[in-house]
């Protein structure tokens, strides 16, 4: 059994399955798990493959890097008809940002899968990026253009990607909810609680009740993260009424 | 009829077809040709689309470059085995550089398709590059990503990207080509002539004779260009016996 099976095999054990795991993530069943593998696979272990080239996710970066260029740039070409060349250039700079990147990769807590040989607290904050650039690149060898285009419609644009904040039209649903529940006298209730779960990072819920009523959940890395999710779903839950005012 | 329309049909009448030279351009049938029209259609014209928004190919120049950005990655991707996540962006970088697409739109004399107010030499080098861009654009709206892929490995990939020369093995293969045949005692010959055919740019033609045999032809917008594709050519076509010298 070769180093990287070894590697993979006693990991597959300490998390229950690997297989599993990344099906859950990705929204798909992955053809050839050994690529998800090799998206986890961090140069300090130093692995090769057969014809003596480093095995390790950088070169998978570069992959999904392009890939969600493109997918992104043809989501904004679609959603955004007023935006020029260069004004859809910026608006997606503000999307494959490393800071969004990061964020996306601290979301699904990827770095959990990482097989390093320095301990996970030694790596820079890019690695979060990192790893969802390289699970991207992943998804594009293993199934193709289309199931890129399917897992980025499922965790960057639907959760995040706003045209009317990438334009600006609004800065925080959570506010522009509010001061429409005061106007419209409407009670409004943030319930946020530490959730956790199976997580190694700490995740909080939140819960947004109307006028009684749980409207919209939902659950991220930190409390303001999770109520601003959870006001743009009520916001679009409302949308017909908000913007009749 | 639309001012659209009408200035398409004018051109149509001029240029024989306008379909027909597309297919011929891109390697199959467009589906909707109003897209390609607007991948000529030049902003002097101040054309609106009915939702107010301005009609011309400059957004199709984002999404093209998009499109190439992706396509070359994966091609390089795997074609690059040895190259880490910098090299790989190293060598993406020649290859869609902004005088490389100018190439590729000038080789296409692109300039010939498009409507303007302005007389085509006031436009800057530039516009070939953009035109080859909002045309890529143009075929991934129309026909999806893998035509694009299509286009772009015959239009780019197969005539120009070549591995041995981005990575520096190979500075000329005119120069490696007389090198073996002076070393090997085989007598070559380059015959160039014009050949600017139907083209509004001059173009010229190369038949590289090696002992009395024509063993590549070429055409290309200069004879130094044109000898150097055909050297090409005839380097694949001998290259076991080169490279076991």
């Amino acid at each position: 059994m070769s180093t990287f099976k070894k590697i993979f095999n006693s990991r597959a054990e300490k998390d229950g399955s690997f297989f599993m795991r990344m099906q859950s993530i990705i929204g798909f069943k992955p053809k050839n798990i050994a690529i998800y593998e090799k998206a986890f696979t961090h140069r300090s272990l130093g692995l090769k493959k057969e014809d003596g080239n480093p095995l390790n996710y950088e070169r998978l970066e570069f992959l999904g890097d392009a890939m969600l260029g493109s997918v992104i740039a043809a989501h904004l070409f679609n959603e955004v008809q007023g935006g020029n060349e260069g004004y859809l250039t910026k608006m997606r700079s503000k999307v494959v940002s490393r800071k969004h990147l990061n964020e996306l990769g601290r979301d699904l807590n990827l770095v959990r899968y990482v097989k390093a040989s320095i301990p996970i607290d030694n790596f820079g904050a890019n690695i979060h990026g990192n790893l969802f650039e390289a699970l991207v690149g992943a998804i594009y060898l293993d199934r193709g253009y289309r199931y890129c285009e399917k897992f980025i419609a499922k965790r960057v644009i639907e959760p995040y990607v706003d045209i009317e904040k990438l334009e600006g039209r609004i800065i925080s649903y959570k506010s522009v909810l509010i001061e429409w529940c005061q106007k419209e006298k409407h009670i409004f209730k943030f319930e946020t609680f530490e959730d956790t779960g199976q997580d190694a990072v700490k995740h909080f819920g939140v819960r947004l009740h109307i006028d009684g009523k749980i409207i919209a959940k939902a659950r991220a890395t930190s409390k303001k993260k999770a109520e601003e999710i959870a006001s743009k779903r009520a916001f679009y839950a409302y949308q017909r009424e908000i913007e009749s005012q």
